[in-house]
């Protein structure tokens, strides 16, 4: 099949709330520094629904949501070096960002001070409107094109684009290893990463889920322990446990309660964002000097890093590969949470 | 003058909000790890006026405050090796903990599982209550007791034992030295000692308060910068500009104003309790990967360490040195704010 700039087939949300729908979309030429990429996979995040129901504002439509891309490199522009035809690839949150202030500087281009650009319903440096991963081919600055390391499966590497790096960065961070007592609220699409990952770095995982429906699975991803939180006991019986707490949900949670399970100089980090605002009890940091933090997604080389770590350790995401026909249906059983524990678009099923 | 344990003079609240009085008290006979103290000078803490006004719940009245004190060594037990008569010693907030949990065991004794022992109005593993600095001596269990060096002046460390480790904790953990851009909310007891602990250790100063007024002091104190929070600009001058934001204050606080102020990775520290709970926006934590956090005064080793550090750097807290009669009136001039920057007893006007 030639590749037709003007032409590129995707799935789109016509409108806010609107079923996606199958249409095609323009991609910018093949500049100096870019890479035009042939997706295999594009995974399915939670931030693509909340982006295309209008949780999140109003948005560029059509919007093409995907940003847990992986494919093969179909062009490479004259000044690209570090990627080449043929190679696999990978593409996550971010596909531009100023790379001179001091935040790129330090490979938090995330945290861009000129505005870092998200993968789809984001306005480029250039002034398009980004697209993402639910279509055939994309073009991408090769300076946010990850290499996939050999050995991992590229439809399981998908979601480590954004699910993989988001729980990688802050277990990283907050030093999840040997010796430490790390627990992951919730077990979906960011949690299962988190247990794998946290269980490689080779720390002590509990799973902290709201029932035990879970509990084989967990212990399968390399739980050691698992907790239901719908137990009150749990809470007592918890108290001070955790050097690290990641939470991965995004309902709003007693945050007291959860600080109380911290031991001296734990943290709480969110990586989930629930619509109302903690209400933290001074007392729950100031006795057990406890950290409540955040943290999103991480910059280009901590995300090839990540990426890195995974080929290792063998770690893929727990996926259910459809076709893109199935993109509206699964978008419902990802409200429903009856998915274990992503969604990837097998991008050959786009035409 | 002999020492009758019987009859020691000391300033005791006699009941809830009641002004101090001069009373006498008993102190515990000098047990084979305890160390017999003549106190030179005991601080005034803001604890110490919350604790007799009532605003920390019912207390063993009569209260004896105090927990900042510095005097020499008068009696040892047959047990105790680290100190010997006349030497110059400090009491801190703590006066007893397990020494066996796993956060004493770190050194952490104010997170004694098996609960740590205030200074005063607490009840000590022996069951007695004990009795603060406020007093011509004090019996206390070695392990409690610290070591002042020599060359810092008596009166002037007073204060380290509760101000000076309750924020020193905090810029040691949170890596306040070169290269770090650090601020402190609020300038008074703790807050100066913030400023000069921050500059000795090497860390970019800036003091935040409320108006202009403390200015010319921050800067002699060792603040390279001064901004007013009454003044709306400042919030978007500093936007992204800290590592470290020590709050030192006890009112409530628009915490997501001051989250904005972070860097990447930086942390919000409160030492000050506020008395309602913050309400933190996740994405103030979760845009720039930020921390709100707490920290509450120092384990044992630390504090010397603390005191170590200020005497090699000469730091000492600045005071005012009253006498013991003087002390309802340096309580209203505390709640007014009318203390540049902490009241020190003189022990020997108690008699």
């Amino acid at each position: 099949m030639t590749y037709d700039r003007t032409h590129v087939a995707a799935w789109a949300a016509p409108d806010r709330g609107e079923p996606l729908a199958r249409t095609t979309i323009e991609r910018r030429e093949v500049g100096a520094n870019d890479v035009l990429i042939t997706i295999e996979y594009a995974g399915i995040c939670h931030s693509d629904i909340h982006t295309v129901s209008g949780d999140w504002g109003p948005q560029p439509f059509p919007v093409v949501p995907g940003h847990e891309i992986v494919g093969t490199v179909a062009e490479v522009g004259d000044a690209v070096t570090r990627h080449q035809v043929g190679d696999r690839v990978g593409v996550g949150c971010l596909v531009n960002a100023c790379r001179e202030c001091v935040n790129c500087r330090r490979g938090d281009e995330q945290f861009c001070l000129n505005g870092s650009v998200g993968t789809y319903a984001a306005t480029d440096r250039d002034g398009s409107t980004t697209q993402g991963g639910y279509s055939t081919h994309v073009v991408v600055d090769a300076d946010f094109v990850l290499s996939v390391p050999e050995g991992l499966d590229p439809a399981a590497a998908a979601p480590l684009l954004c699910a993989g790096i988001t729980t990688y960065s802050p277990l990283k961070r907050w030093a999840a290893g040997p010796g430490k007592k790390v627990a992951v609220l919730g077990l979906g699409g960011l949690g299962h990463m988190a247990v794998k990952l946290a269980h490689a770095m080779g720390a002590e995982v509990s799973v902290l889920s709201q029932s035990l429906k879970k509990q084989e699975d967990a212990e399968r991803l390399g739980a050691d322990h698992y907790y239901a939180t719908s137990d009150p006991a749990t809470f007592d019986r918890l108290a001070g446990e955790f050097d690290l707490l990641l939470s991965t949900v995004s309902v709003s949670l007693d945050v007291n309660a959860y600080l109380r399970l911290l031991a001296v100089d734990g943290a709480l980090v969110n990586v989930g964002a629930p619509p109302r605002a903690f209400n933290v009890a001074p007392m729950s940091l100031i006795y057990g000097r406890h950290t409540l933090a955040g943290s999103m997604i991480g910059g280009i080389a901590e995300t090839q890093e990540m990426l890195d770590f995974c080929a290792e350790h063998g770690i893929g995401s727990e996926i259910e590969v459809i076709a893109a026909d199935a993109v509206n249906e699964a978008y419902e059983r990802v409200l429903a949470s009856d998915v274990r524990y992503r969604f990837v678009i097998d991008a050959a099923t786009i035409r």
